[in-house]
């Protein structure tokens, strides 16, 4: 198997699903109970808030935990929409901020959607032009996921605020966080959310850093967790399975960014070497990890089926929406029929190789050739 | 270690959690992936909905899936919300009724709540007097988490649609599912939840069952899974791992009933030959995993750490909550200051012992006598 959709979601490593495993049998207690077996589980989530923290680099803050992404960009939007203030968004968004934002105009609140470019970056004449005194949160992705295109944190929260001291800034990590060296406290973002499944931790469960000057209404109410932000029973084994994840990411990291940008680089020399014709949606400042390629004359998802032969494994744009209804951020990027038809994401994780991708681009070659000779 | 504190949550069965972490590192896929890997995990959590839905009895619904059954109840009451309309709660709900339900009433909704009986179950003559024909939505508990005490599902859901047939009933089946046998179809249910963990699955995930004439707005948004009810990457390993906790739990069922109901019966029988001075706030017909006893003349919370100095764990009332703010249920049951000061809950597995509930019953007899001579 060539796994190559590493940003859908990645494999659990092994030793952190045992982690988990090991856990949630020897260590089952309920954090809201008062004896000492369950309080030594509170104390082992608190620390992998600081662990977690440290990655952040924002020291006046905390981390709560959610079921999900999902379920922080929700309690964003949802905890910090006022019924006299505005909130804007990018069109280049998620769809669990997208479709929230949406919902929240339906319900009356003033929402306004900021452009993007075309490589999926934030549109920052169109932001200026858009902050005014009324926003109270601006909400935008840091890493596209769909061409990997890095929004630049301090030059936006600095447009933001040098406009609206007040504003909240909220980013939505998901694709960032374990890849990129973060530091929220030198970038002056707010909130920020972090996902456990996309960096080799367990599934269903992920985390959102709150700022210490943010009032948030919950979203999910009842025994008061997470400090009155998001009731439930906590998951102790993913928070502490997801924070294992999240230090192996961190570890030996300049190596294996290196290592990936070798991967996406020798990627595209083989295209380059090619006679396909194809254009490349991501640019080279990007996360390494996702490599965005239109093939022209060919649909991605019959593309993707004919990889799926050799058994590998790749995405037509994001796989975060189950709902088949075309693919609003790269009409949004403004690409044309031809590049969004042929739309193929690509993305790595250290455990894929240089063979892999030279098995990648010639089945490519083979299959293109065939379809369209 | 003597576990007694089932209810509040319960150990995750280790082949339970030998096989989460297999499918999470074997079938790590995103099931809104379009190849063949990915739709065989969609097809698993489909499967894993009509595995469930057979101990439900409910033919004509189904289950979602949630992060917590937190988040379910929320979903429940928060979608279900309309300003003309009324949703009737008891007082003697867990928190994530509870609180939702006030949370809607400052919001301008029109929620009512109807009064238990000293056991835990709901009165029926207030029940009556509120039902109308404004009321879209009945929520109540279907096991007290304080006594165990059992509502009678056909003759409430009787009562309700008798006087207004539009009317939908919610019930938090959290501490029944998996303990009772549950036919939701013949006691004309709409919408039931279940939890994982307190039937050694695992933690961070729980479902919602609902029937298909309900219509929900969700309350967590994005890319639309879960037939648009709850967007979020999908837990499969943990929706599998309490698909098969909840198969276990109704193997042998008979067999295991009968063997819990002989613990709590040779804890009361012990109880009685013994000189404490108690009562016993669960009734005979309740479900056999919950005791709730008062010993007078002492505080539950002290009684609590000297049985933890035996590695004896129990509670003082439900756990569900993080915070202390007295118990909202025990009152409401009209409990007297001495018997809410006194307060224990001893909850049953079926890997309990009669061992262990002389050993209990022995500790408790030693420190009451030394506590108050």
């Amino acid at each position: 198997m060539i796994y190559l959709d590493n940003s859908a979601t990645t494999q659990t490593r092994k030793e952190v699903a045992d982690f988990v495993a090991k856990y949630s049998v020897e260590n089952f207690f309920n954090p809201s109970s008062v004896y000492a077996l369950a309080i030594k589980v509170r104390n082992d989530i608190d620390n992998a808030r600081n662990r977690l923290l440290k990655f952040l680099n924002a020291p006046k803050g905390r981390i709560i935990f959610t079921g999900s992404a999902t379920e922080a960009n929700n309690l964003v939007l949802n905890g910090l929409a006022r019924k006299n203030k505005k909130i804007l968004i990018s069109t280049g968004e998620h769809p669990s901020i997208y479709e929230t934002a949406k919902n929240l105009k339906n319900f009356g609140y003033d929402v306004e959607f900021v452009e993007i470019n075309k490589d999926g970056t934030l549109d920052l004449d169109d932001l200026k032009s858009k902050i005014d005194e009324r926003v109270n949160l601006v909400s935008f992705i840091h890493v596209s996921n769909e061409t990997g295109a890095i929004n630049d944190l301090k030059q936006i929260t600095q447009i933001i605020k040098s406009k609206n001291p007040e504003c909240l800034v909220h980013c939505d990590g998901v694709q960032a966080f374990g890849k990129l060296k973060i530091n929220l406290y030198n970038d002056d973002v707010d909130l920020y959310t972090i996902s456990s499944h996309k960096i080799h931790g367990p599934k269903g469960v992920a985390g959102l850093y709150i700022n210490e000057n943010v009032m948030l209404k919950p979203h999910i109410l009842g025994g008061g967790q997470e400090f009155g932000l998001r009731s439930g029973t906590e998951n102790p084994a993913g928070i502490l399975g997801f924070t294992m994840a999240a230090e192996l990411m961190y570890t030996d990291f300049e190596k294996k960014r290196t290592y990936i940008k070798e991967l996406r680089n020798y990627f595209i020399s083989l295209l380059e070497k090619s006679n396909l014709k194809y254009i490349i949606n991501s640019n080279k400042d990007g996360l390494e990890n996702i490599l965005s390629v239109s093939f022209f004359g060919i649909r991605g998802e019959v593309l993707l089926h004919c990889l799926e032969k050799y058994e590998i494994y790749v995405s037509t744009g994001s796989a975060c929406s189950s709902k088949h209804i075309g693919n609003r951020v790269l009409t949004n990027m403004k690409l044309n029929k031809n590049e969004m038809e042929g739309n193929l994401r690509f993305s790595f994780s250290e455990f894929n190789t240089k063979d892999e991708i030279q098995k990648t681009v010639n089945a490519l070659k083979t299959e293109i050739q065939n379809l369209i000779g």
